[in-house]
C-alpha cells in the first residue's frame, strides 16, 4: 500500500503556480456530508455560490461552474461558441496561450496565432495593437472570435485585458472576446464586464484556493446569444441547460457538491478579506519576490514592469544552470515544491507562485528556501533577496493585518 | 450568508441512489495536502489509483480517469470511439438511458432507440434479443456502436451485459459495445474484459463512496483502435495523451489531487473489504429491502426478478399516492433523502439506495423511516417491512462482519 | 502498524450510555489551529464557552472546566468542600455512586453509603425520605456533605435532586449537596441553581457530544465560602484560581483548547436546537425505547417508572442468558458497541445508549440491532420491539424536525 | 455567536514554545470515530501507545497516561510518592519551577527552593553542586524528593539531568528524583532510565505535537515501592489502578479517546522519523536561532551554552524597549505568536518556540517575522539574523530531508 502522507516533520511549501496551499477553513467545509442535489438544501447552496462567484468576476451576468477541470472550461468556451473551421485569433503568451490553440486545432477550428518572435513573446504580455492591426485587416469578418490569457502561468505575465478590449473595438470588428484568467481569478484584478469580456475561463485551484476539480465560464449576453448558433457539438459543456437549472440554484447533472462546500467557504473567506484587499496583498507579496530576484542578481522572467504578474514570478538562472537540477535540490532539501518551467523554457527559469492563500511570513519562508538552494546549488548571487524581501514587505506595514477577535 | 450545516441533532440518512454517504476515511483522505501534480510524489499516487481502479473494473487495459463528473465520462466514451453523424444502437431502460441518447444526439450522432413500449421498458432490463435481431438486420453494419445501461439509476433495474455481447457476436456485427455503469462500479458485480466491453462509463460517486467529480472510461484495445479513427471533436475528453500520461502515473492537465487520494483510500476500503464480499454485502442489503417492499404490499419497480438491482430498490405507490409527498413528510420529520422518481415514473415511486457504505444497521434504519413515514403519510401497508426485513438480514448471519482487532 | 481505523464498511454503531458518538460539526471545531493560550483570541473563547456552558447547567454562578476527564471533576468537587476525615453522606444508585464513594474513602474521607438493599437499590433512584431521616439523625451537623447521582450511567435511573434539596431543607441541615450528573447534562433536563445544588460534577463525552478529556463543576456561593475553609490538599483541582483567570476569559494554566472548540461548536448545536427541544427528544427516543423492551417481552432495569433515564435503557436478560455474549453476537454480527453491565449487574443486563447526537432513524437502527441479535442469541421474545418503538415514535408526528434551508 | 476562525489570509504562525502547531496528521486522526473504550479495539489502541510511549520516554518501566493536561501530572508525580509535610527539594530555574514548588506548598510539602541569585538563576541550568551540597547536609535524610525541571519553557534552558542523579548518589541519599521535561520530551534528548530518574513528568502539546489534554508519569520501581507507601490523598492521580488496567490496554476510567488516536498518530511519525533525527533537528533549527539573535546584536536569554534549549529560545531585549510591545506588533502585523516572558523576566524577553513539528522553513520565516518586527518597533539591530539562520541552516545541507516516494 502506497503510504499518501510523503513529508517529513513539518509543512510541505507547497509554491508552485497552482494548485495552490487549501486552506484548512477550505478542506473543514469540503468535509461537510454529501447532500442530496435534488433536495430544498442543495438549492441554498447552489443560489449562494452562483451569486457570489459573480463578484469575484465582477458580472451581473451568468456565471457557468463546471464539475471538471480548467482545461474543460477552456473546451467549453470555445465549443460554446464557435462552429467547425471557425477562423479564431489567438496571441502566443506562453506555454498555456499554446495549449489552448492545440486545443482549438482539435476541435476542429482555425486558430491564427499571433505574437512576438522567438521567446520575447514569452516575456510580454498581448499586443493589443498587433490584434488591432490583424482585425483591422480582416474586412469580411472572417475572425470569429479572438483568445488571450490574461495571467500566463508558465510565465509570470499579466496581460492588459482592457487594451484588447479597445482594439477590437477600435478595429471595429464583431468578434468575441474570449479570456483564460485559470489562474488570475481571486489573486489579479479582473473586471468581466468593465473590459467587456464575452466568456471568461478560470479554474478553482488557484486564487480561489481550491483543490482543482471545478471551472468557470463566465458570460456576456453576446456570447449567449452566438451560443445559439454555434454548430460545434456539445452536451457536458453546454451553457443552455445549465443556466436554465442554475435559476434556481440546481444543475441538470450532478454537481460536485462537496467542492461548492469549498467554493462557499472560499467566497466567504475572499469577500470577507474583501477582494480589493486580496488584490493589494497580493501585489505585495509580488513586489517583495522581484525585489528579492533583483537583489540576487537574477532575471526576472516577465520583461516587461507594466505587466509583472501578481500571481507569480519567474525567476531565470544564469547560462549552464540547470533550473530543475535547482529545484529538485531545494525540494530534497527544503520540502518545497517550485514550479518547473514549462515548454520554451523548459530547464531556463523556475516558478515561484505567491497566490491564493499566501501571507508575509509564507512568502518569506518561501524566498528563504530559494536562496539558500540557489547557493547550495552553486548559484552565483549578487545579495540577499530575503534581505531585500523583508525590507519592501515591511515598508508596507502601515496597517495590521490581523482583525481583532470579536 | 448561508449556514452550510443544515442538518438537526442526529446524523442525516442520505438513501439516494447517489451520491452516496461518504464515509469517514474518505473525506480524511481527501484533506490531505494537495502536491505538486507534477512532482515526484504525485506519480506515486497516480501508479497506485491506475492500477487498483483496472481490479475494480476487472480489466487488464486502460481506465482513464477524468478529472469531472459522470455525465462527461458519457461524452467521452462516444466522442473519443464516434464520427459526425455515426448511427448507434441504444436502448430505453430508463432515465439515464434517455439522456445518454439525448447526449448521442446533442453531438451529432444518429442514435435509435430500442425498447419495450411504456413504462414497461423501464420496468425490466435490456432486452439483448432484440439488439441481436436488430443487429441481424444491419447488414452492412451501418451502426457503429451499442450502448446500455448495466445499472438504471432511476429505476433499480440492473441488465445482463454478457447476454449483449452474446448478442453482437451471435449477429456477427462489428459494433462496439459502450456500457454505462455509474451507479453499478462497485456495488453490481461487473467484469469489463470478461463481458467483452469496448467502453465502460463509471463515476465516483455512487459505489465507490466518493463526492461527485472524477469519472472513469475502461478502454478495449478495440475501442483504442477506434479512438484513431473517430472523427467527434474532442480535446479534454481525448484518450490518447492521457494514457501516454499515465504510463507514469501523471495527467496531461491538473487532475483532481483531493479526490484522487478519496479514490486511494476507496480502492484500500473495497478491496480490503475484497471486491466479492462487496457484492455480497450489496445483495444481502438488496434482498433485504425487497423483502420489506414485499411485506408493505406494495410493488417493487423492477418487474423481473432476474434483473433486481443490488444498488437500489423502487418502490412503486399505489393509484392515487403522491410518492413525492411521501418523500417529503420523511425528508422533513426523519431527515432521511430518498430518491425522487424521474422521467416517466415521476411522482409514482420513490427509490431506495443501498449502495456503497451501507451496512445491515443503516439500512434498517432507512426502511424504518419509510415505514414509519409511508403510515403517518396515511399508505396501508399489509405489514411491517422491518420486520421482513430483520428477517432476511439474520438469515445471512452466519458469520461475523467484524475484523478483529489486531 | 496497528491500523486504528476498526471497522468494515459502513457505519458503527456506538451506543453505549458514553462516549456518545462525536458529531462531524464537532470534529471539524476540534481541527481549528491550536492558539496561543494568552493571546487575545484565546480570551474570546475563553469568554464564550464559560457564558454558554452556565446556560446548560441553568446556573449564574461560576462553572469551572477542567482540562481532564469526569472523574477528575469528582475528585474537585470533593477535594474544594471537604476537609480531611469528614463524614460525607452518599447514596447507592448503582456502579457510579460506589466508585464515588470508594474516591471519597481514598482521599480521607468518611463516607456512609445509604440505599436499599441488594440490587433493589441500583433499580430505583435516590431515596430523599432515607436521606432525610438520616440527616435528622445528624443533629450535631457532622455530615459535611450530601452526595447523590443524578443519573446513574450504569442503570439507567435519574433521580429527583429537587427531592433531595427539599430534604435537606426540611431536615434543617447545613451540609452541602454534591451532584453527579456527568451522564445527565446536556441530555435530562437540569438546573443547578433552580434545585439549590452546591456543586454539579459532570463531563465532555455524554450530552455535550464531545470526546472525552473536559469536566466541570458548577458551584454556588456556599460552595465557594466551603472552599475557603476545606482542608483537603488541591492544587491542580483549586478552585479560586481557575475563577480568577476565568474572569477574562482565560485559566492559570494550559487549557485543552481544542475541546474547547469542540465545547464551542457544541453549545451553538444544543442551544441552536434548543435545550428543552433536545431534552424532549430525549425524551421521545427513551420512551421509544421503552416500548421496544417491553414488546420483547424484557424487564426494563429501572424499576420506577417515575424516574426512567432518558439517557440510556438498561435492558434485563431472563434467567440463564449471558447479557455480555449477546453484546459480543451484536458487536461482531452488526457492528454495534452496546453498554456492559457493571459491578452488580455484571452479566444480566446491557445498556443501550440513546443520548447525545442520537435521533429517531439512529435509534430504529440500533433497536433493530438488539433485536435480530437477541434472536440470533437464542433469546426468546414476546414481540417485535422495533414495530412498537416505530409506533412510539409515529405518534410524535406533530411536527417536522427539519429546519428549513433558508 | 462568537467566530472561532480568527486568522485573515494564509497561515497563522504558532511560533510559542507550547502549544505547538498540530500537524495535519494529528488532526486527522484525531477525527476517527470515538469507540467503546471498554471494547476489543480499545485495547489494540492502549497497548500501542503505552508501547510506544515508553520509547518516546527512553524506559522500560510504566508510564501512566492522564487524560489531564500537564499540571495535573506534577499533582501526580508529589500525590504519587510522598506524604503530607515531606521535605522536598525544588531548584528555582525559572516560572514553571516556581509553579511546580507552589503547587507543592498548596498540597501540604515543604519544599526547600534552591537556586542562583536574582535572575541569574532563570539564566542558567540546575547546578547540580548545589542539590548534592545540600544533600550531603542533611544526614537524616529528612528530604524524601528532588524535583527539577528538565526544559524550563519559561526561558530556554535546558538542565543536565544526568548531573543531578550523579550529585544524590555523590551525597548517598535516597531522595526519589522528580523531573518535569513537559516541554522538553520529544523535542530534546530524555533518558528515564539511564539518568536514573523516578517520576518524570511530561505533557502532550509541545515536542509530541498534540492539542493539551494528556499528561504523562514516567516510573522508576523505586518510585512504585514509594507510591505505597505515600499518605497524601489521591484517587484520579493514583498510579495503582491504572498500572492495572494498563495490562491490558484499558484504564480504569475514562481515557481521552481522541487524544490516544493523536498519541498513536505522533508515536508513528516521531518513531518514523527516528528519534536522534528528530534531537537532531531541533538542535539545528535551535542553532540557527541563535546565530540569528546574536546577528541582530541581542543577547540570547540563557547565559550557559553549554545548556541551550533546543526547545525555545529566549531573545533579551535592550533596556527600555517593552518585549510586549514587540510581540504585539509581530502578532498584528505578521499573524504570528511568540511567547510572552512570564514572572521574572515580564517584559524583558520574547520566546521563540521551534518545537515539535517545526522544520526550516517555518523557521525562516518565524526569523523573518521577528526582524521585521524589531525594526518596525524601533529595536536597533546590528544585523540581519534571518541571513545568519541562512548560512547555519545551509551548513547541515549534507542530507536531504524529504523520504523518495515509494
Amino acid at each position: 500500500m502506497v503510504h499518501l502522507d510523503f513529508h517529513p516533520s513539518g509543512r510541505h511549501f507547497l509554491q508552485i503556480p497552482g494548485p495552490s496551499p487549501v486552506p484548512d477553513r477550505i478542506l473543514r467545509a469540503m468535509s461537510y456530508p454529501t447532500i442530496d442535489h435534488r433536495g430544498p438544501e442543495f438549492g441554498a447552496l447552489g443560489r449562494k455560490v452562483l451569486a457570489g462567484i459573480k463578484e469575484i468576476f465582477k458580472t451581473r451576468h451568468p456565471v457557468i461552474i463546471y464539475p471538471a477541470s480548467g482545461t474543460g472550461a477552456w473546451e467549453a468556451a470555445l465549443t460554446n461558441t464557435l462552429s467547425p473551421g471557425d477562423h479564431v485569433l489567438m496571441f502566443e503568451t506562453g506555454h498555456f496561450a499554446t495549449l489552448w490553440k492545440k486545443m482549438a486545432e482539435a476541435l476542429g477550428l482555425r486558430p491564427e496565432f499571433l505574437g512576438l518572435p522567438g521567446i520575447e513573446g514569452w516575456r510580454r504580455g498581448v499586443q493589443a495593437d498587433m490584434i488591432e492591426a490583424r482585425l483591422r485587416e480582416d474586412s469580411g469578418h472572417a475572425i470569429r472570435a479572438v483568445c488571450v490569457v490574461h495571467n500566463e502561468t508558465s510565465t509570470g505575465v499579466t496581460s492588459d485585458i482592457a487594451a484588447v478590449r479597445r482594439a477590437i473595438d477600435a478595429a471595429g470588428h464583431p468578434a468575441l472576446l474570449l479570456v483564460d484568467t485559470i489562474s488570475g481569478l481571486g489573486s489579479a484584478d479582473y473586471r468581466h464586464d468593465e473590459w467587456g469580456v464575452d466568456v471568461t475561463v478560470s479554474g478553482s485551484q488557484k486564487g480561489l484556493m481550491l483543490p482543482p476539480g471545478i471551472s468557470f465560464n463566465a458570460l456576456s449576453p453576446k456570447a449567449i446569444a452566438a451560443s445559439q448558433h454555434a454548430r460545434l457539438p456539445r452536451a457536458f459543456w453546454g451553457w443552455a441547460e445549465i443556466i436554465e437549472s442554475n435559476k434556481n440554484g440546481y444543475w441538470p447533472y450532478t454537481p460536485n457538491t462537496n467542492l461548492l462546500y469549498g467554493l462557499s467557504e472560499a467566497l466567504d473567506m475572499i469577500l470577507g478579506e474583501g477582494l480589493e484587499q486580496v488584490f493589494a496583498r497580493h501585489q505585495r507579496l509580488a513586489e517583495a519576490t522581484r525585489q528579492a530576484v533583483r537583489a540576487w542578481g537574477l532575471e526576472i522572467q516577465c520583461a516587461d514592469p507594466a505587466v509583472y504578474s501578481p500571481v507569480l514570478t519567474g525567476v531565470m538562472m544564469p547560462d549552464g544552470v540547470d533550473a530543475d537540477a535547482v529545484r529538485k535540490l531545494i525540494y530534497e532539501r527544503f520540502d518545497m515544491s517550485l514550479g518547473q518551467a514549462l515548454g520554451k523554457m523548459r530547464g531556463r527559469m523556475f516558478r515561484i507562485g505567491h497566490l491564493g492563500d499566501c501571507n508575509d511570513l509564507t512568502l518569506m519562508a518561501t524566498l528563504a528556501g530559494c536562496e539558500m538552494g540557489l547557493k547550495l546549488a552553486g548559484v552565483p548571487l549578487a545579495g540577499s533577496g530575503v534581505t531585500a524581501a523583508m525590507a519592501s514587505l515591511a515598508a508596507h506595514a502601515d496597517k495590521p493585518v490581523l482583525k481583532a477577535a470579536a
